[in-house]
């Protein structure tokens, strides 16, 4: 596999002065033009130590504009990153449309070093390669242009460029321990790097492995590549997008969500000594989850009027204001717009021992917009295993994840509507919006089943609530959170 | 102070029957006006122990449109928070416009409970609450209503309030060791108070002193309050503003950048020999600065192809990619248009160990956005006090903060921006807009003068660099920043 990139390629001084020119003024114009396309660069400069990994990067800052630029290197994760799923502190730092991040070090870098060392086994190696092609083919999907460069230099070459660099008073300064450290290992670096690159070089993403010990040589090179990128990227982008189409999809006839005993309540008294039983119960249990570091994240789906806002303060009631946060989910701001679908809600993730409630939540992916067609048939199908994803990362991480369907039956539904428009201060809650939507009772009633159906996992499942009474789906939601918090943080 | 919500105001349940509907209604339709009027609303929700401050966010949550709310208390900080300047983790939560953040706990619980334990002495808590008067006006200027709730109750109403929720088995779980430990302070803590209240209820954002002994009376003040502040905010919105007017200084005849000493150079020899050894010097600084956990923080301003990006590149040629940051500053984005002015550059503050470098900066107000008139009179005169208490907590705070000023004589700008119109992968770098600055050369330079006048202190200076030959400014921009580490982390 690098064997291509031992073969002694130069380039002359001259050739080098005459073709870089052409080539940085290529680069910019294809830079200038991301914004209008909108698409989002994301440039991982990785490879054998002593290659010149910063030092490319600094020349190709010289190169662009830098107005669209951020470098960043993964370091040692923040408190707050190591307090979050693994995959948080790269989101942070994603481009937004019409800008290029240089990641020296990337998400390869943890498990190709600890694999190296034997802090990682095959088995688990294998696992993180598979989610790192996942990961990057959504970011390809969601309009990142992925270009992963592979600076090589042989063993030989490697030990060279080192020693070069030490002899040289000036530039003694850029070796460090950590280099020679992985020099000697070398061998099995490369073979662990075999297998990482083998096995990720998808074709929306190959990889770049490029020759490096004629600097000149792996300039242009890199230039080159990041251009050709960027170029194959802005002409897909230009290709006629299929218009979205809203999808109108039925339910079957008998249907888990139309099954549902719409009939269930509780009395009054019932309610109140049960509720307040529970939110006790609930209030120690949230103390006990902050204690012992684990996060919860509670989602609520459902029609409009269902009732998810009423069964959240049932739970925040119980709640420390420090320990919680509700997050409304409303229209994306331009800056969200301008990230992939799931970064807004990595965006809020919380911290370990917090509670994050979502009204509404990134399922809006394949409800609402995939009937309303606010997004492209491919999207919302494909949205099904990023979601799948994300929440395992989630759930990996030891995050307690509840998903609840608030249901009630249309004919509720239009009581409450009415209720809603002959009362002042509710009134705002009603407009043409939720009236549309009913109109789609049944579309969305088939979207929710084969979401539920494509999403139900035994560590983040869905559970379903019968809501025509309030009473009996404040209950039903308090408990299911305390029996699952009982039994995860007891 | 507190005497007028000791007097036993209450409502009886037909009165807030009668009265609440309306109430809500009308807050209901302020909160939606906020977002046409481009305000945001901050609620302090503050008070004594057992009055009830998260029991009203729970119902004035009940009574708002959720999706325009969030609600923050202010518990330990994470190690990211404590790694930046205290306001920094209340930036990161303050909202945009058109939405409510109610603080349960804010920027005054710390210096209260430091006071009244004696950890904080008279002076210190005097410059704590100078500083939150200084912050709250910014913030009122910069289109946000602050709203400051203080719910009070007596001694004796307090003592009686935390036994019946402990008697009762169902509200035992609301009081915590905490409160008693608050209430046994009770006369300290009330004159802590006093001093805090009556010296930070200025004439933008005075404090509202609501008796909390009936629930009902508390709810409808803090509602009507609530609702009157926004509305007095709407109304203030309403009022004409002064059209933003282009302001086109005159410098002083002999000014300390017109008489700088243009002629300043360097030969080759003398600069590849010093580079390298400036560049060595700093790799190691900048390590050392890594491993004391201190900041740095470079801003560089000046005309337009001063040399400004060259300058930066060689200081991060010198840096681990995993320390630095560089930000160049372009238009804001929506989201940061729609907060106030300096949270854009709050909001990438460094952590300690880290280094940052503007390329262009928080200057733009009082350099740009004064000569074209994107900003009002008021606000970019304001600006300087702005920028002078956000540097000192900064520099309060261990971060070390150089300011550059790149000057070029206006012929040696003519010859560089003919250079760029003629290469072609410069071009990019040369529009119409570049000329346009140029034509306002003398009044960018008064208003940098101004600029250095107001806000060059001692603990943040600016240093004026001549960058006609740019071999000179380079070694001196480097020079300067190897100076000032070798001083701190020696």
């Amino acid at each position: 596999m690098f064997e291509t990139a031992e073969i002694g390629n130069e380039v002359s001084k001259e050739r080098y002065k005459k073709d870089l020119p052409k080539l940085r003024a290529a680069i910019l114009e294809a830079q200038k033009e991301l914004a209008v396309a909108k698409l989002s660069v994301v440039v991982l400069m990785s490879g054998v130590e002593g290659a010149g990994k910063s030092e490319t990067v600094n020349e190709l800052l010289e190169w662009l504009d830098a107005r669209g630029l951020q470098v960043h290197a993964l370091g040692d994760p923040s408190d707050e990153e190591r307090e979050r799923p693994y995959y948080w502190r790269i989101w942070r730092i994603m481009p937004p449309h019409g800008r290029i991040t240089f990641f020296v070090g990337s998400w390869y870098s943890a498990p190709i070093i600890d694999r190296t060392f034997g802090n990682l086994d095959d088995q688990d190696f294998d696992e993180t390669l598979d989610r790192i092609v996942n990961f990057e083919r959504m970011l390809t999907n969601e309009r990142t242009i992925v270009v992963k460069l592979w600076l090589h230099l042989s063993k030989s070459a490697q030990r060279g460029r080192l020693k070069d660099l030490e002899d040289d008073p000036k530039t003694r300064w850029r070796v460090t321990k950590q280099d020679w450290k992985f020099a000697k290992r070398y061998d099995e670096f490369r073979r662990v790097c075999e297998t990482a690159l083998s096995k990720t070089g998808t074709a929306e993403s190959p990889w770049h492995i490029i020759e490096s010990v004629d600097k000149r040589y792996r300039n242009l090179q890199v230039g080159r590549t990041l251009l050709e990128a960027i170029r194959k990227g802005l002409d897909a982008a230009k290709a006629p997008k299929p218009k979205n189409e809203p999808d109108m999809p039925k339910p079957k006839k008998v249907n888990i969500i139309g099954q549902l005993d719409y009939s269930k309540s509780l009395d009054e008294k019932e309610y109140d000594d049960r509720l307040p039983r529970l939110q006790g119960r609930l209030s120690q249990l949230s103390r006990r989850l902050h204690d012992a570091k684990r996060g919860m994240l509670c989602v609520f789906e459902g029609p409009d009027a269902a009732g998810k806002g009423g069964a959240i303060r049932r739970i925040t009631q119980a709640m420390d204001a420090r320990n919680y946060q509700v997050i409304s989910v409303a229209a994306p701001t331009e800056e969200e717009r301008s990230h992939p679908y799931l970064w807004r809600f990595w965006r809020h993730l919380p911290r370990l021992g917090r509670v994050t409630i979502y009204d509404r939540s990134w399922y809006g992916r394949v409800l609402v917009e995939r009937l309303e067609g606010f997004c492209s048939t491919h999207e919302w199908q494909r949205a099904y295993g990023e979601i799948n994803d994300f929440e395992a990362m989630l759930t990996e991480f030891g995050i307690i994840l509840m998903k609840f369907w608030v249901a009630i039956s249309p004919e509720e539904q239009l009581k409450r509507f009415k209720d809603r428009e002959t009362t002042p201060f509710k009134s705002y809650k009603i407009g043409p919006e939720d009236w549309r939507n009913r109109a789609k009772w049944d579309a969305y009633v088939a979207a929710a089943c084969d979401m539920v159906e494509r999403t139900s996992t035994s560590a983040a499942p869905w559970i379903l609530v019968e809501g025509n009474d309030k009473r009996w789906s404040r209950v039903k939601v308090l408990k299911t959170v305390v029996d699952r918090l009982e039994k995860e943080v007891k």
